[in-house]
């Protein structure tokens, strides 16, 4: 017979808190034990003998959590925004102090855009061109989209570091914008389009191919599966985790 | 028994004019009867019985082409380029004097560039949104392509025509050139990457979903079906003709 | 001024029935009057001096329901599945007494579908192949789709029609199934998979260049702005209208 | 001063050797030494001091000249098929007493076709759901492709080494075919269409998102730029390399 680990979920009043608790509950390999909210008290955790606990809540309060779960022994995989390298560095210090605990760190916990990411930039050196077209809805109020922005930085990296040279370009004449944004020599387009959600497409190209690596988000429920497999792994790696790349096995 | 078509090739010298004279001889309803070349007299033609002439040559040379082969009863079909609203208008008067001479004239012979040009104009007001992404091979020197700017002019004209509102869009943070270039109110993206030849997506956009028309063009040869198409119709079709989308039964 | 159009919804209790309610009440241009559901008299649409009634209820009540709207001279957009030809007949017969009434029966809204198969049907006979993909999540159980099977069909007419012959194809060898169902002679392929919701291309090749209509529907919303075009044409087309296809301007 | 790599090649006067040696001669870091064909002697290598040796010739003569090239120190990069169980043993011992000389043996150097290969295998146990659409050509005789049977296989086996169950399907009513093949439990679908060289596309889905892996390869070049990365890479990797892949940082 398997364990099932147990899990608690802290901002489990809000949508994405309640959407976390029953992916956890849809598991055979997972136990819900407590939800905590705002008022509810964060020993709840300890007294349900809780193992792991998923936080989505706020960058103001999303440190003092970590410190309790941490002192507590309870391993944690965090998708709160906020985390820069002041936070990070206190994070690392304090797991310093308790060997044993495990905390995952990640912004993005969609595996297909994580892994769109990896490949592109595992790919990046191997192709004269690439280009970076990201398509969302007509809502969003920045372009490109951050992912998109990371996606082309990360490409960026790769090839500076592989020695290739920039990408082709004979444009003489243009409409100003037709080629994109420049993000550290990579091109980066960006759709809105009313019917979309969230989308990426990477196009890499050489001499007679092209490979074509694309993520398509059409649910704010795909940052689930990525949450469980942190929730599954965080508990065999004790220290700080950032990204949840680093759980993949790639 | 049906009796063929007998075809000419004005220009049978070049890559083009030779691809069209084994596209022809390739045909079953079609007969080749003789290519002419720089130095070669158009009286072949009228020697040669040809009912119908292809003529993709030089913008010098068409119009005196045009002239004799109109004088002597042969329709044409024509993709030398050149043809301003001057010529448009001086081929019509020149087709007044003989009236059963059909004569097509049409900048792009790929059907799949004409349809898909089409259709984004049919489609274009029953969508909140619509943009434009054309790709192509890194030599190219303008961007956007005339194809897509041709395209985008006409998704602009059949939208106000409708009294469709822009696109919505509520960017406020860009990295300039994210976007695209803007043509009439419409976005349009050109991506340049080693391993494309000519492509391009028309995307349209309503409530929950997505309507995309993507053309791929990956071979000169690519005009072949279509100036056959014309060679096909253009006999019934006396006067001028301007596109090819005016032979299609859309 | 404009003057909006009152519009009722039958089956307003229903999630189709809601979603129609909202987007009545959001366009500009019409007016909600009342909603029916199963216990309410049809009689509120009368007093309420409602123009246009859309009907998303149940193959068992429909015959009624428009029986009592053409008599009481309401147009009627209709959602209702089930209209086989005795159905489409007996409606004929009673809108014949009633010449004033229009009364719109379709069995897809989604102005995308119903578009691309529109196209599908008018480019079929200019390519030498064609085939068909339709992707759905896995829960879907018939394959292929009734939307594929319903546009395989339509462009197997369409090329039959034009006397075009069957798509080439050299397979000698295959593992079955890979080559897809065959419709008509017309290739399509279903795929499910976790993380889609409905989607379909159509792909048409010739020589050197292919094209590619594809509709991705990601909302069941997206039948709201079809229904919003059907309210709006309706009243000026009397009689009997099958298919959202006859109201667009193709 | 960086030392160029001399390269020769075997099979010199064929389609694929020409395009080979007019690649080694457009690379800046690479010198083209002498192209050996059916009558040369395999001495003109050793003669003109080749490092490399690049064999693109016969299943018959292959063999014999990897003995003359081991035997002589000069490494290879082999694209030769027929490099069944037998042959690889065969020249692992070989090379095990020339213990500096590094041989490539691969079945397939598009960048983008490996890579997409790759990517799919690290992918798939993260998905439920993955299924391979392959498109060609109307000419090809077997259906599925060599290239996505080997993927098909490849994600299977993914999938049993981490547990991971079938993709869900609920498909009940199914019209011959429309599921595709079934190749070790992943589906997979062969599109034949004019128009179109070689494509494949892996489809990943989970909950709320997907993730595609296309590779196009229009043209038969497309096997150079891989070519040129295994001469670059040989020379430091001793002993028998089966595979692209393998070369690659991945």
């Amino acid at each position: 017979m398997v364990d099932h680990i147990k899990v608690g979920v802290l901002g489990s009043g809000g949508k994405v808190g309640q959407a976390i608790v029953d992916a956890v509950r849809a598991a055979d390999d997972l136990e819900f034990t407590v939800g905590v909210d705002r008022d509810d008290p964060l020993s709840d955790f300890v007294d349900s003998g809780t193992e792991v606990v998923v936080d989505f809540t706020h960058p103001d309060v999303v440190m003092g959590n970590l410190e309790f779960l941490i002192a507590s022994g309870i391993h944690a995989v965090v998708g709160t925004t906020g985390f820069d390298d002041e936070r990070i560095s206190a994070l690392t210090t304090r797991l310093a102090d308790s060997p044993s605990v495990g905390v995952l760190v990640a912004p993005n916990f969609a595996i297909g855009a994580v892994l769109s990411m990896r490949f592109a930039q595992q790919a990046a050196k191997y192709f004269d061109s690439v280009e970076v077209i990201e398509l969302h809805h007509p809502q969003k109020a920045d372009a490109p989209s951050g992912t998109a922005y990371r996606t082309a930085r990360l490409i960026a990296e790769a090839r500076t570091a592989a020695g290739v040279g920039p990408s082709p370009d004979a444009t003489t004449t243009e409409l100003a914008g037709a080629r994109g944004a420049d993000v550290d020599g990579v091109h980066v387009h960006s759709v809105r389009l009313a019917g979309l959600v969230a989308h990426q497409e990477v196009l890499l190209g050489t001499q007679g191919e092209t490979l074509t690596i694309r993520h398509d988000s059409i649910d704010r429920s795909s940052f689930a599966p990525g949450v469980l497999l942190g929730v599954r792994e965080i508990g065999s790696r004790p220290g700080l985790t950032v990204g949840l790349d680093e759980l993949l096995d790639l």
